[in-house]
């Protein structure tokens, strides 16, 4: 057996991805092993999913095998589902095996947050995998096949989406570009058609700059979406859900963006941690392991007025490149760095053409926001897999 | 009020159609109000209905607005449905009203006969609609992004299409063409999708030629589909189907190709009537009606050999220029022409590139047999809408 220190990384999401692509350039040869651990043999481009989700873009724009992305001369591919970390004996327990590690990077995407709102888990859908949004799209088309196989069902035709957060508003932005296609391929009258976005805080997209979050319901709203906002959702069903207020909204299709939290497994796995995530040191390791980082959804950090970063692509990829850089170090006895977030900017799209966002200290909409999205898209498709890449998966 | 006689075709499909397009021609200036009434304001290429069921071919192609079919200074339309026919008073009862009528041509489709099969008629889906195979088809796809979501449900990758006559032949053959694509595109291994083909009775598309129909299994069963041949359905189930022998399989789609039977509506109004269809006199009306004329599914003639004519679109188009030809003779005064229907042939398809079929007394199999179907295809467009039907249709 090799006597080089191993590396495992679990999870090829943003952080993970960019750990792997990063340690290939930090390592010379030979000075450590390191193999990346992911269900599928893909990543994907999580913030693009609300776009297959609703329909208006192909799901393969929002995925990209692994094996262009990482080189594997210098980091080994194991396609498996992580089961337990077993801290003591430094493994990673897989569902078909285990593999052993010096230094352990988790990077797991994080779970829908359902709040105990009873019903939720069971009924509703969320938009969290490449598996989940086809599962979506797909269910979102049934149901206008349904509708037109019984005209008494406008249930089937009724789209509520619990959250108006940055996915809830994202998505409700395709879905309304992409429902009056369906209306005109399965020759449904756009009126019964209804995209209901419930929200229990009282406001949507919190954290948002108001005058922006303003423009981003109007432009939502004259697209046909009715806002419900400060309105909790007390439970789903069968028929729908049930409002706190006891109003009763009966759809088929529930899609819940209303909270995320971090992987049930880094609790199982005995990390101190509140709803699945770990509030990491500066260095961004898990409080008591100097061998395990914990990056992206699974970890949280705090901004100076003591409330948590939002869990972030932006955040994720950061930590990435800052993980990559203490691994490194910590192999060569080194001295590690801290890390800081750093918000360069956010940009919350509202389907084709349409976006809000704030850069650096400036206010961005409308089409100048839009370009900015996929300017920002871009980047990360470039800064991961080159150029290529950006031409195989940008829709312009 | 206007002194001529009133003709009301009830039912656009083949030979409703037909019906119309022929009286424009046949019936000189004012000699008769001609009202064709539908359900759609569109008419279905039935023979065409397999393959957006399978998702081969856009429905678009099986659909034609009747508005470009027909001429509406001659021919009035009316989208309704039909709700009963009252054959003392001499009028068609429409869900929204009523309409007169002193000739009535009834050109209503038939319904899916389940032989009274329990769950076939709750469970099962049939070709049957543009409707019924959107239905089809976003349910096939939806089975494939449900499978992604949870692996153990193979039933979810089961197909079971009962009946191996006409349709149910046509239609494995399509879904053998398109389910690897869907494999393709859910990242789905095609060895755990099935299709199984299940018939009663002792051989697949009973009353062709025996060396035909072992080609067109062979090719099928080389494309993956399996074939439970002289295998009753005993019932239908939530979970599957239950063979007579007790076998069950277990399958989330189950499309039912075994039987069809002519209209209720025809039995309700008093029509002598077999499973929904009225033996038609000579001149194809209704016994002991002059008024009524009845073609396509609700009607059933003979052969010299006592067995019935089958219920096909070649029939009811001959049954369509017969009729128009008797009822401008009726209005006249003069003669009426007897029909006998001319097969000229029949060819099934298999998919992309193969099919089967009797032209003349010749047998034709593989590409020339597939060539001579889209020949047919062509020739009905053609006579029904001219050339710029053709080219918009046809998928070449």
């Amino acid at each position: 057996m090799s006597q080089i220190p191993r590396i495992v990384i679990i999870g090829a999401g943003y952080g993970g991805i960019v750990t792997s692509i990063r340690l290939q350039k930090e390592l010379n040869y030979n000075e450590s092993d390191v193999t990346l651990i992911n269900k599928h043999d893909y990543h994907y481009i999580t913030t693009h999913l609300h776009m297959p989700a609703a329909g208006t873009d192909d799901p393969k724009n929002a995925r990209v095998d692994i094996s262009k992305l990482i080189d594997e001369f210098k980091v080994d591919f194991i396609k498996s589902t992580v089961v337990d970390i077993n801290t003591d004996e430094k493994k990673v327990i897989l569902e078909d095996g285990s593999v052993s590690y010096d230094y352990l990077v988790i990077g797991l995407g994080g779970e829908p947050e359902t709040f105990g709102i009873p019903g939720l888990k069971e009924y509703a859908l969320s938009i969290r995998s490449i598996n989940s949004v086809n599962y979506i799209r797909e269910h979102i088309e049934y149901m206008f096949a349904k509708y037109k196989n019984d005209e008494s069902r406008t249930d089937y035709l009724t789209f509520v989406v619990g959250g108006s957060g940055f996915t809830g508003i994202e998505f409700v932005g395709e879905l309304a570009d992409r429902l009056p296609k369906l209306c005109n391929e399965f020759n449904v009258d756009p009126s019964i058609v209804r995209i209901v976005n419930v929200e229990a805080a009282p406001t949507a997209l919190p954290g948002f700059d108001p005058e922006l979050v303003k423009y981003a319901m109007d432009v939502l709203t004259e697209k046909g979406v009715e806002f419900m906002i400060s309105t909790p959702i007390k439970e789903c069903t069968t028929d729908g859900v049930i409002l706190a207020n006891g109003e009763e909204i009966k759809s088929q299709t529930v899609v819940w963006t209303g909270g995320i939290r971090g992987n049930s497994l880094v609790e199982n796995a005995g990390f101190e941690a509140v709803r699945g995530r770990v509030k990491v040191d500066e260095y961004l390791r898990a409080p008591g392991f100097d061998d395990v980082f914990i990056i992206g959804d699974c970890s949280v950090m705090f901004k100076e007025d003591g409330k948590p970063f939002p869990p972030t692509a932006q955040i994720a990829m950061q930590q990435g490149v800052a993980c990559a850089y203490n691994l490194a170090a910590s192999i060569r006895g080194e001295k590690l760095k801290t890390f800081k977030p750093e918000i360069k900017g956010t940009v919350a799209s509202l389907g084709k053409g349409e976006a809000i966002g704030v850069v650096g200290e400036r206010k961005i909409k409308g089409y100048t926001a839009a370009v900015m999205k996929k300017i920002i898209d871009i980047r990360y498709l470039y800064n991961i897999g080159g150029i290529s890449l950006v031409l195989k998966k940008t829709r312009l």
